[in-house]
């Protein structure tokens, strides 16, 4: 079987390579038209399977090693109270994305990651029973299928990431978990570094941030859970997926209390050369599994992979129609354009908003 | 046959009803991996036509009546400039393009429209007999297939558009032309009416504008066709698909001319809240055909059609997964979040850019 | 007596000098305590000489060839509904500020002119016996004392100057007349070219533009009426005083219609190295009186002296305290302002606003 | 004699009066022509007694308590490496500076401080000995003349401003000491709270922050010294005179590090509403010698005394000529002028910078 011959995870990350993540799925998916933000759930996994299939193979096509399933939300307490989508069960749509990821995966050698996310029973019932009843079902559904191994991802109180991973270490494959926290740590207060240790001694073998916040951010916080970890003896892979948005006055809450989420976020976002700064603070960092979240759009994806080329030994296929640093725009039949063929123009740009009436920075609610 | 039963471009237009147009198709296939920037040209037609193919779908589900073929700078002087494409001929990717955009068309009842656009050789030769030769060449391959009418585009002197609709006449379809200028007037400083003028003598049924410039400034200009059009007793259907970007400094040379072109753009993103005043205010101006081009998205295009829903009697099928004016935020978690639920909020947010040391404007290279 | 030797400023100007002008009084002195703004009456110059001594000599100092008499806004209708000063007449202070100016000027060779600006009576009765009646009262203060010549200032209707101008002449002296309006023309649309003529043909010896719009924009304006004055035929000596402030968005309103006036205009102010830009352009342009107003303040004024120290042959006293181009930078103890002691660093600079939650436009509230 | 009825420094402070102090002296008066940037030497106190005279006159007039004498950077061995008064001792200038401050006192009721600042000697020499010599022979120029009591500013070694309240303690008369630091702590990275404590050990009556940041930066490390001296059980009375400009990004060196220092500094300026923040913020923390250093104008003192009016129960003399909260805007001819008439407006106005093509922040030279 394909899934026996693969090198794991951990066999990829024990031998020092570096993991390219894939981008974010939900919110490009919603501008696509295939998500509802506000319930952001991922029926369109049986409603649109193209749209999802199209988007894996973009980032795989983009250089990413793995490919998360498209089952953000999906577990069927949020389901039921999005009331998205009557006709579909959580099962479904579970099933529905491990076989769209496995099918791209599968064009390139990328691994498949069964995603779990945090619950809306954590905070209602804060039952560690229940909580963990919803994390386990979702896990069955995917054990039915051909995952290589899990991510837990968008969580925001430690506690509740470390049930998910003691549910989820139950059927001995391998873990991921990332917290969606700021360096002040998480909805209670739990420094990263105590976050990290807690994950790890739960049993999650990669530990680390995703989304909520702008990449330089989320590095330097998992740069705190790695002193944690140190500090505490232990050992884990390090791994994180940020937005692909400029957030530098956020707190806590991240960006869902910037006046622009959701729906006006454009002129956050990330360029490609703000992904090369990114990737290398990362790879310094000693972070080895590098990927994106919300905002990751394909080509940031491939910026990751042109960034680490050196250092992996390989271009991803995307880069075909890439010319590095802008070289391609030598041919450019305007002198100035031709003139920007070159890294240092583009490191050192500093990109106009095109928007004079408005501010460069906002209030957070949460402040 | 299928085509046969269909109402035409032209029909439709008569009869008073709103056309949507598509998005941009380079810009974004370029950040999906698809197509190189410098060189833009569409072999992914041939290379990745399901790429092509869910961006189309895409554009569909969100409103779109028209499927432009992806035939951008597809004459055969531009494929062998450009370099990026040994194997593959112009002939060879015009026809699939046709294809492909048929095929999707289909499953919605759109029209579809094959794409011409400007030729290195009037630069080079400014020989009529050369150009129009590189067009008939290019119409023909269209022939071939089942296209509805013909649309010039992303042409900056009005001679070459001329020579284009010329050509294109003689298959006795429609023709719609769209200039890629600013209210100043074409690359030799021929204004927008006179323009208008020239274009509807040469015998295009619809004109106007679209790219290199932001929404607005294009409205304008079609306004100014207009009036030129009306001094001159002339009769036309007006289009506009502007730019998806904010450009406020931008000249005659349009947003190439910017320094964040192509590749540091996303700052001047615009929200679909910009779209709901464009598409107004367009719609207001007589416009009847209002797309988009580098820079919209399939959520842009879903925005005008969401603007237009009273005037057009219904809403587009991407608008099942789209709250209008963000609904669907009613039953967020955080109650600042809710607060955001409302026409109010998303019309007035004045967003940030998140980068404080970056300017608002930037200083063209043509000023 | 000292005033006939006195060479005058219409000897110095057709003998090609340069003249620089004073700065603004009304501001600056609200800034020091001395002017209430809504108000904007002289009344200092009876209540705190010394303030307004001060002030004077500080232009002297810094280069100004002529002291404006401190009565701006200083006719009867004005001071009565302002209602500021009740124990004081408009003679009192007109006399008074006439003896201010003239013992400053005198303290450098510099001229003083008898400064009358626009009336409220203009607008309520529009009657040119009622409006000219009070021009010719504040004239006959000014008579009293030994002025050198007369500015009409701060005039927004052409015909309102030319009333003005034409009382003026009656005494026999030369008239400068500069309006305060956009390159759009007056508050009736004149454009300012036809205002320089009507100006020229009421008497004026000077014409041009002061206050309202930032240095570049009333450097454009003058323009306009000097082309608009050799199409007509005829010859008039140009000059500008500026407002010291950035305002980009203003239309026919000037700044008045900026949300930030009159009480938050600070982070609009300009430097003197946009001061060396705007002395350059306004030489170029063929003006050869250049001075100030609002928001100008004494380094300002300094800064267009220096500006045109070739052209002049001399530096102001005031650069005895001045680095030229910040070269007594040379000696700061911190290596990174040291590399600040030379032109390009200032000439190329783009100051920060140090407000990332404030935009760098505002929407005027005549838009 | 007139001194000994005065009421004292500390008397006024111990019965719980706020002191309002003045403002910034050497840049003012650079940019009214009589101070050289980069020198900052104050010779003006004799070589244009005039003008320092006027300036302390209008921050009398703006409410001020004090008025400190114009002394900065005025020891032996600045002056002679500065070379910039040949002909001028330093005993000269001093002893200038405390009759201009006394004479103007004298008029308003206020104490007149005589003010010693950081020496080049101490990061030369580093020599107690050598340190103190200087502060010596300033105090004796000093105590010639009628001083009411001393303050020690613009030292950001801690060190230094121990030794220079040391040897003023020695004249028997009250001594303040404002450190120019950040929150960061002061050059040798001493913390806030421990310079206090080492202060006021060293026989400081009042401590506090001058200069180098903004105003909320530094009513924040004002805080911080008051946390050290509590937590050490120690007593002293709290003062803070910060920068009228904003400064949100600067580090441990303060303002000279941004790009913008000394001559670009215009668009950071502080309005008068952000003063009233400023000193209801000052205030509240228990502050109560509040005033200000460079770029505060003699109007920013006023906002001082107008925002604690209701707690000192009086306004200044120069609110005759201003309008609380733009209260004298209600009879503008203009109908959205008039509608700024209110505290809310000019409270949450957020002013826009009217350069579109600048940033928001700068990057500090120490970061």
């Amino acid at each position: 079987m394909e899934s026996k011959k693969r090198r794991g995870i951990l066999e990829r990350l024990n031998a020092g390579e570096v993991i390219v993540g894939d981008g974010g799925y939900v919110m490009q998916l919603e501008r696509r038209g295939y998500v509802k933000a506000g319930h952001w759930t991922p029926e369109a996994a049986v409603e649109h399977p193209e749209a999802v299939r199209q988007l894996h193979r973009e980032f795989l096509r983009a250089g990413a090693n793995v490919i998360q399933t498209f089952t953000f939300y999906c577990s069927e307490d949020k389901l039921e109270i999005s009331g998205n989508v009557p006709n579909i069960t959580g099962a479904q749509i579970n099933e529905a994305a491990c076989d769209l990821a496995r099918e791209v995966a599968n064009e390139g050698g990328a691994l498949v990651a069964g995603c779990v996310s945090k619950t809306p029973c954590y905070v209602t019932s804060h039952s560690e029973t229940e909580v963990k009843a919803i994390f386990k079902k979702q896990m069955d559904d995917f054990l039915k299928k051909d995952i290589d191994f899990f991510i837990v991802e968008f969580v925001d109180h430690v506690e509740e990431a470390v049930w998910a991973v003691e549910v989820l270490k139950t059927s001995g494959k391998t873990v991921g978990a990332t917290l969606c926290i700021s360096p002040h740590g998480d909805m209670k207060g739990v420094p990263p570094g105590e976050c990290a240790v807690r994950l790890v001694k739960a049993g999650a073998d990669i530990v680390g941030i995703n989304c909520h916040l702008d990449p330089m951010t989320c590095v330097r916080t998992v740069k705190l859970m790695k002193e944690g970890l140190e500090k505490a003896g232990l050992k884990a892979h390090l791994m994180v997926q940020p937005l692909g948005f400029h957030t530098p006055e956020c707190n806590l809450g991240g960006y869902t209390s910037l006046p622009e989420y959701p729906f006006a976020l454009e002129t956050r976002a990330i360029t490609r050369w703000d992904i090369h700064k990114y990737a290398r603070e990362a790879y310094n960092a000693g972070i080895r599994y590098i990927g994106g979240c919300c905002g990751f759009e394909p080509y940031h994806i491939r910026a990751i992979a042109e960034e680490l080329a050196a250092e992996r030994g390989f271009l991803p296929p995307a880069s075909e129609k890439h010319g590095l640093w802008g070289a391609a725009l030598e041919m450019h039949t305007k002198p100035w354009v031709r003139a920007r063929a070159r890294r240092e123009y583009w490191e050192n740009l500093l990109p106009a908003s095109g928007r004079p009436k408005c501010p460069s920075m906002a209030t957070p609610a949460d402040e």
